[in-house]
């Protein structure tokens, strides 16, 4: 027997069912295993006369038929549509596709899309409901760890421009998130990984008694243990819902979840999208927002080790890429954050919280001095 | 003196003001002469660092400067981006030059856009607007008859798919509609009369004694008289305002403002974006949507006779163009109203009254058949 055929812990078929509560776009997030082929995880959805499943050429062959067997019994006609796989592909050429497969099947105003995938499909699957014919229905099924725990969380969809991550896009909220535990195992172990990272983040921003469990688990998560991913995914899903349920359209506090997405931005549109991963440049900007936050004073040196530590340990890069500092700078220059041409940082302010704030040039190329490669 | 030059009647420098009353998002549409260049029409409004001016290559050269003047007091960066003119142009590709306009600007969140022209440049800046940064702030600036009483009030935005028209889109209202009278000028016949069929909409659908009104007054609209013009636009705004306010997101009342609509979205798509003006699609559509009306037996023979002959005088086409009656019934079917396969049209439910109503095909191929050139 190969030490992949051991299962470390036994696997609960208990379903937990982490609550957004946004008013008339309240909505569920269910966390467990077999939830995919499961009837009773798409009750109360409605049952419309057209249903898109919306995938990629990786996972699509993987899980679509078990979905799709399902919505069979709930819509009248359910279409299949598979992007091409990668952040590089989060562009409006992906989007557009979408449309020519809604307007091709005559998918009414009351058609009901399916996000299968990772953040990528999640982000356009979204972005593409949000706009067609102005707005539909769409319910996310996250396949990967990041799209679990965050992205498929919250209703930031979007896609992608040349000069910026995720400058086009709407608040849309999904009426569901179906996060099924079975599809991580297909999951490549650098994907695994860059979900991690999303994971981490919240720790330090919101939660050290969450931080700690990770660096006593951080192993068992690696290895797939099945009573460690449930914690981590559940904990991460619920912190995500309370920052987004105090400020759903981002006009405060929902920022501290971009905490290293300035610099992570920066790293993957300075490579051009899909060189790295988003969660491993959001790994490796977390520690350079770090660092920046021991430079304001705000946080000690240790705990950015800590941090660093994790990071490493869940097989994450801790140096960013050789872009130049003023590449950075000009990269950073764009984020959405940014307002009259101040760049502004999510930044630890003692552990287990976090805030915006502006930072000195000077500081900053610092950070990016001490934490990109030579 | 050439008759040009002879001004009929005293034009007034008195501004209207209609409110729409959508909670937080409530705002005016201002209407009168020389509205441009004063600093009054303005105020309130946010002074952000940057302002993006979006107009196409006909406008722009015309009242782009004057605009810019008066937005350079209030906002330090203000940008002009000329789209290209016409229907034809209403796609993605124009409005990713918007997104590369704004990102080359390195505009914010902050960042006031306004669209100064017809309601093209109106649609795809509201819609740009909609989704830079997933939400940025936007005025209407409007400078075609059409815009001024339908389009750039009520924050439908949004482009054309080549199988449907504004099938990509959202629901985003501006801060404020500043109708100046006097771009009116400069505007072609064809495109005045285009105007005018969404004016006469009104009528049918919602106020008789405005109906009324149009037939005695519409050869003085016709000559710019200016007092017409302004109670036609006025009265316009108002109809649009209650209706859009009792059901913003379209999800009943709303859909009688497309009166016209169905039948003339398919007359667009089927010729090609821009052969017709949506105006002259909408004046024949309408008279196609009142034979329907009449052939269900909702309202009266000379009821439609009046409103073809009122269609006519305002210069409009009445005979579809002979795309063949499968061809329509196609191009109907991704018609935003059609659920579940079936066309819905807005009908006349006796004279001021409309309602949504399904069509057997015999009678909509019948209406198609009276209705269009052979």
């Amino acid at each position: 027997m190969s030490p992949l055929d051991i299962d470390p812990t036994p696997q609960s078929s208990a379903r937990e069912r982490v609550r957004l509560d946004l008013g008339p776009q309240s909505y569920d997030v269910l966390i467990g295993r077999g939830l995919l082929e499961d009837p009773a995880s798409w009750e109360g959805l409605p049952n419309s006369a057209t249903a898109l499943v919306v995938s990629n050429t990786t996972v699509a062959p993987l899980y679509a038929a078990r979905l799709e067997a399902v919505l069979r019994a709930r819509h009248r006609q359910v279409l299949r549509l598979e992007l091409p796989d990668g952040e590089s592909h989060k562009d409006w050429a992906s989007l557009n596709l979408v449309f020519d497969a809604l307007l091709a099947g005559q998918a009414d105003r009351k058609t009901v899309l399916y996000a299968l995938g990772g953040g990528v499909v999640g982000d356009m699957t979204g972005f593409a409901a949000a706009c067609y014919m102005r707005g539909v229905a769409f319910v996310q099924v996250p396949t990967t760890l990041l799209a679990q725990v965050d992205s498929s969380v919250g209703g930031k969809t979007g896609i992608n421009h040349p000069l910026g991550k995720n400058m086009v896009g709407a608040f849309h909220q999904p009426l569901r998130v179906v996060a099924d535990l079975d599809t991580l195992a297909s999951l490549p172990p650098r994907e695994f990984s860059a979900g991690l990272a999303e994971i981490i983040k919240y720790g330090p921003i919101a939660d050290m008694v969450f931080f700690d469990w990770l660096e006593a688990n951080i192993d068992a998560l690696l290895a797939h243990d099945d009573r460690a991913l449930r914690h981590a995914i559940r904990r991460s899903c619920e912190i995500k819902a309370q920052v987004v349920q105090l400020d759903e359209r981002e006009s405060g506090l929902r920022a501290i979840l971009n905490f290293g997405h300035t610099f992570g931005h920066a790293i993957e549109a300075g490579l051009g999208y899909g060189e790295w991963l988003h969660g491993e440049a959001v790994g490796c900007g977390m520690v350079m927002a770090g660092e920046l936050s021991v430079r304001l004073g705000l946080v000690e040196a240790g705990f950015v080790e800590r941090l660093r530590r994790l990071v490493q340990r869940a097989r994450l890069p801790t140096i960013g890429p050789a872009l130049g500092t003023r590449r950075y700078m000009e990269l950073m220059q764009v984020d959405k954050k940014a307002e009259a041409g101040e760049v502004r940082f999510v930044v630890i302010d003692g552990p287990g919280r976090a805030r915006m704030a502006p930072a000195p040039q000077a500081l900053v190329a610092e950070v990016l001095t001490a934490c990109t490669a030579p």
